[in-house]
């Protein structure tokens, strides 16, 4: 019997809890009868462990969730048979409200509630406590999504530094502050889509953006850009561009989730980068295809990965 | 030391957790940060349990709960100091949610949950088991709001003649199927607003509406029509208009529970009809000035009061 592969760690701050509203058509200023509610542990953390799991790799979810939708996200997760070691916090994890039409376009339109007040004690808990107990025998960690208030900006920086001095790589996926303060963690590999790479560093062309993330400290930086693929760097000057499967379509949400997903897989394995990022455009095309956010359409995924993989990848 | 009023009970089937986010603006497709949120047990049922307990009348609030809603829902009754005796059922209560946008008119775009679907044997545990159990000693019970699926259309009707059976008076506050089947179980007061009235009798008049609840089987019937005052009617034939006290700037939403809240107390202490509804004229327009539903100002509240009771009724 071949060992398992060693587990690999999602970290997830500000967890919340994706609810779905179907409604015929949103009428804004009316009362509007909700035809189904649909309620799943969500947050990028949470969709790359769905990803990372369906793969057959071995998750450990972490993070902070507190109050009744914390009960229910750690709920659905257990549900789901995801591992998981959440640090309790005193307020509760947010919830957000999908609204989706079920006439004309689809539209979706979002509430996204406030995350929890976490304290100076509970945030200190986790980074010096949880995680370090975590990362025990862990190949690669996942830092994504949004910090909920009371967590320090650099927050990502805090816990990469940890996980490296465990020996530990990690991956970042976050925007705004998060992604630019995490940067001086040194992070294994940053992985924005364009639009937060840009906001990041200045850079709107995604090649010179991958480049500035790794001279603001990444080791590595993957940069995606939805159908024009994804942009690759190294601290050491290897640059590439790996494009997009043919269009796919369906539902793009999780896309970037599942392409973060292939990219930890790889980290993990130590697999050398045109391999990684051949690996995650195929696994995000194969996420479009699926309806819900963290899972992948596998024959797609098949098909896909084995075509990325015949195709030559582009150095820059 | 004088004794204690004998207990109101209100009836909650479709209980609701009231969920309030506050935002901006609301702008449909896109995502909305929700910059705050609020969640209280709510609905009509509630909302007159609050209005009783705030005029120092014991309350018991019972009623169908379910779920993590449901468990929020309780906490929040007994945080405010009313009493209940709630049943359980498997499914969750529904999220009432309210998004208020600060910004421009203050538009409430409303997005409601479905009900939980109700067994047979949790419908038949309440009406034959609790709700008997929580009639002791009441001196009247308030039966509002809508049913959840499940839960028969006669429903109202099914336990105003059980109540009646215990010697306790029923007053019916529904809309819809709900209510036109419940004026079969013969209330001792039915109070729709003057749109609900309309529904179940096909008279848009009021006056003329009221007469043909009598008919269907009240006892007595109240029709509060906003700022036209209210227009009662007994089934002996009695006929008489209460107009409203002057106009007050707030929030409508929950004057027609503190009429009801007024009306249920008059009929726990066998008033005379139009000083009945001359104290649920005064009590709605106190509600109209406190921002919340379930509250009153109570300033406001003895002044109209003053005012109403000096005022003749016109009978009509």
């Amino acid at each position: 019997m071949s060992t398992p592969p060693p587990v690999i760690v999602t970290v997830t701050l500000n967890a919340a809890l994706d609810v779905t509203y179907r409604v015929d058509r949103l009428r804004p200023g009316g009362t509007n009868r909700v035809g189904s509610v649909r309620e799943r542990a969500g947050g990028k953390g949470v969709n790359t462990a769905r990803v990372l799991a369906a793969l057959g790799r071995p998750v450990l979810v972490t993070g902070l969730v507190g109050g009744v939708t914390g009960d229910q996200f750690r709920r659905d997760l257990e549900s789901s048979g995801l591992r998981c070691l959440l640090t309790s916090v005193r307020q509760h994890s947010r919830r957000t409200v999908a609204v989706v039409e079920d006439e004309g376009a689809g539209a979706v339109t979002g509430l996204w509630e406030p995350g929890p007040q976490v304290s100076a004690e509970e945030w200190s808990r986790f980074a010096e406590h949880d995680f370090p107990a975590a990362l025990d025998g862990a190949a690669a960690v996942v830092l994504s999504g949004s910090l909920p208030p009371g967590v320090p900006d650099d927050a990502y920086a805090v816990l990469l530094r940890r996980a490296a001095g465990l020996g530990v790589p990690g991956l970042l996926d976050a925007d705004g502050e998060a992604l630019r303060a995490g940067l001086a963690g040194r992070p294994a590999l940053v992985k924005p889509n364009a639009e937060e790479a840009a906001r990041a560093t200045g850079a709107q062309d995604p090649a010179e953006a991958a480049a500035r993330l790794c001279a603001l400290g990444a080791a590595a930086a993957v940069v995606t850009a939805g159908p024009d693929g994804l942009f690759g760097r190294t601290a050491e000057g290897l640059a590439w561009h790996t494009p997009a499967p043919r269009r796919v379509q369906g539902n793009p949400t999780g896309a970037g989730d599942a392409a973060t997903a292939a990219l930890a897989r790889a980290l993990a394995d130590r697999a050398p980068w045109p391999q990684a990022t051949a690996d995650a455009a195929a696994l995000a095309a194969a996420a479009v295809a699926a309806p819900l956010a963290g899972d992948y359409d596998p024959d797609l995924y098949r098909e896909l990965t084995h075509r990325q993989l015949t195709q030559r990848h582009k150095e820059i």
